[in-house]
């Protein structure tokens, strides 16, 4: 009777040498010696590394299967665990049987067969991808990554709440809207007063998807105190740019009692604890990044977990960079946002570390945020990270009715009666912020496109798989 | 300096008594009494139980606020924790300030000012309702449930895959679609050949809703091992029962180089290991449930918990009908699907405890499910317990291509030219299964309407909120 180990179980010695084991998982690489053994690469997703089995020439099917085995292939050794001869790893697997589960079918034309594929290719099998070493390290470090803030919250007593993603409010403003609709495209309703008629529809009005879980969120943040969202989200932008998806998965914390500069100790506390998490239970996928991607991705983790983050007001950042001698594509002026090159030069060159950019000119910012007292700026932050920019946007709610409404106009009072009830029933100030969960994941591993971030990327033109 | 307490903290005696503390929270209720003192029930959400606050009336502002206050109020409340006098809770505050946060403005017209209101009108109130002591311990537990499902996963070496939630694939069959587009429905572009042209829509074809993230899933199964789903799915069915929503949350666990028992073993502990976590971390909701909602629930969950799930075959479930003596509204005989009341004769009466029917006829169930060697069923599962009937749905998936096709007609063939891949190279004995999430919470809370299980919920004709 052998017992049936992970990978990861033996290459982290978890299992005794002279063991007899049995790994279950896919051929990386074979390749077979003049002298009558093979040398299998056996991966099965438990950890960036595969194991090697040995396969001596005496096996029954050595010259009718093992032969023939390519890449992709899915076996089930079963051998001795012993110590490894050569470099790289500790232990491989002396193989006394080698049973073949599945076959690839023509090795020639198995789209990842083993060489160097681009990541644009890649996306068109994001079926097989995930089989690369490099799509396995995403895979995995995003699950850490998820379950890190997971359980960040959670341990600090706040709830997961799954704000609606089909909403009948087309308001929140936050970018182009997907309709949602069940009505039969070729034979639309009429509306009396001309348009089409969507008390038709399923859901008796207007439906869309999701820009942001925030305004619901607040619903339970005044009941709950500390609450999330992690969620998908959707952005119906023509932009086909490495950090654009038109689905994406964003993660919205709010406090209660707490202010612009609780959320900022927020952010700071989030970034830093998910990215130790990330360093402690990924070492190996991480080291792959940085040897492959990214040369300074582990040292830039380590800046934002060893450092405080600076905070400094949105007028002062200004002035910096007004005064920097830098020659910025865009201006810089009081009253504009600032553009990625800015941001950049504040987190990188400026302060050489996150920084949080704070009280932003209100013209610019969202209804829903604070006006602060002098009337001109509105209590926003974004929290800016070198070799990223912008990687955490957020606010002070406007807790104060008549101060909200005056920013409202008439269809988004009507629309938003129920936010607008929050403050008028046992209203607190309360802040939050979104994070977008694709580009932190980026910032983690150094991948440059969101497309490969996430496993079925949604674009322009591609709804795919 | 006093610190900043949860009510959790306090009433599970965290905090020292005579401690001076702060709480931060809302009025569930006020008393005053004659001898001039008010008595404050604060709850913040962090417990079912709220905090009594005792304000005497040589507070500066007892005669001008306090005695003012109704439910709903947001308060900060600082004095000294003392031992209760009173039945019921060990430790009380001893008010020395009471600041006033937010006030309700209009307390007779305050949506859900104190009384009993029923489940459906409290629907219409889904942005205030959570503060109720119903929801916020629904939400306590949700989240609860949630956190046990992503940590059983992740401490047994799944990843958490996030599927795509906008797929162009039309063909999976568990139901009616949405549609998603951001065509200008008021003058829809046509194709040459007629009907609308949706080579001009977002994404360059026909888009819609995921009615389920399996299919997708399995191609990171077949290359991780163990993987799992955990995000929103729709269904565009014209449902208006207590058990369905348009939108609702389901997770699906996938496991490579494993069969139908395997499954079952999966679904088996994971619904034993989430049931104990709730029961362990969420004692005082639970027992709100058990005394309020359903007087059976904790003994259900115990039998569940402590219980071997019993297997049988689908083909012995129907003999077991077809001889009970029971007179069913729906007819039993070997084909036809099973109905409710089955499911609950078979769990509740038959067996006793939770029931795993397996292997049922090929011709009610799915394509991607593994076909039998008796070539009449296939080997899917229904997970049904006590008290709900079928919990789990799930399947070994067909892993051999030429069998699999064989189910397929040209148009899925065309279709899912990927997810035939997956059986081309490296295909491996694979299963998994789907689990309703708010259902599942139904059936952990007793609450009886699924609307009352999600924040918001998506039915024909509403979108709200």
């Amino acid at each position: 009777m052998t017992s049936i180990s992970t990978v990861s179980a033996l290459l982290k010695g978890e299992v005794a040498v002279d063991k007899t084991v049995t790994v279950r998982g896919w051929l990386r690489s074979k390749r077979d010696s003049k002298a009558g053994i093979s040398f299998l690469a056996v991966h099965d997703g438990t950890c960036f590394d595969a194991i090697q089995a040995v396969v001596p020439n005496t096996l029954d099917n050595y010259e009718s299967e093992i032969l023939k085995l390519t890449t992709g292939c899915a076996v089930v050794v079963t051998g001795q665990l012993v110590e490894s001869q050569g470099k790289g790893q500790n232990v491989e697997i002396q193989a006394a049987t080698v049973e073949v589960v599945g076959w690839v079918d023509d090795a020639e034309s198995y789209p990842i067969a083993k060489k160097r594929h681009t990541f644009e290719y890649l996306r068109t099998q994001a079926h097989l991808r995930v089989r690369t070493n490099t799509f396995g390290a995403i895979t995995r470090v995003r699950n850490t990554l998820a379950n890190a803030i997971h359980n960040y919250f959670h341990d600090n007593q706040f709830y997961w709440v799954n704000t609606p993603i089909i909403t009948g409010s087309d308001c929140e403003g936050a970018g182009e809207l997907f309709r949602v609709s069940t009505l039969d495209m070729t034979n639309l309703p009429q509306a009396p007063g001309g348009g089409v008629d969507y008390e038709q529809d399923f859901f008796g009005s207007e439906a869309f998807l999701t820009v942001s879980g925030q305004l619901e969120v607040e619903s339970h943040c005044l009941a709950m105190s500390k609450v999330y969202t992690f969620g998908p989200t959707f952005r119906a932008e023509n932009s086909n740019t490495s950090r654009h998806l038109a689905e994406f998965w964003m993660v919205e914390p709010e406090i209660a009692f707490a202010d612009l500069n609780d959320d900022a100790q927020l952010a700071e506390d989030l970034l830093q604890h998910v990215l130790q998490r990330v360093l402690d239970e990924r070492e190996d996928d991480m080291a792959f990044f940085q040897q492959r991607i990214d040369k300074t991705v582990i040292d830039r983790l380590r800046a934002v977990i060893d450092n405080r983050f600076e905070r400094i007001d949105y007028t002062d950042a200004i002035k910096i960079l007004e005064n920097c001698g830098e020659s910025f594509e865009y201006p810089v002026s009081w009253g504009a946002d600032l553009q990625s090159e800015h941001e950049r030069y504040l987190s990188e060159k400026h302060i050489g570390r996150p920084v949080v950019v704070m009280n932003y000119p209100k013209d610019i910012k969202a209804f829903y945020m604070r006006l602060n007292d002098d009337e001109r700026t509105v209590a926003a932050m974004d929290v800016l990270a070198p070799g990223i920019g912008e990687i955490i946007g957020g606010s002070q709610r406007e807790e104060r009715l008549d101060v909200l409404e005056a920013r409202m106009d008439e269809h988004l009072k009507e629309e938003l009666w129920w936010y607008r009830d929050l403050r008028r029933y046992g209203t607190v100030p309360h802040a939050g912020f979104g994070l977008g969960f694709e580009r932190l994941l980026n910032y983690v591993t150094g991948m440059e496109n969101v497309r490969d971030a996430i496993p079925f990327p949604r674009t322009p033109g591609n709804a795919h798989f």
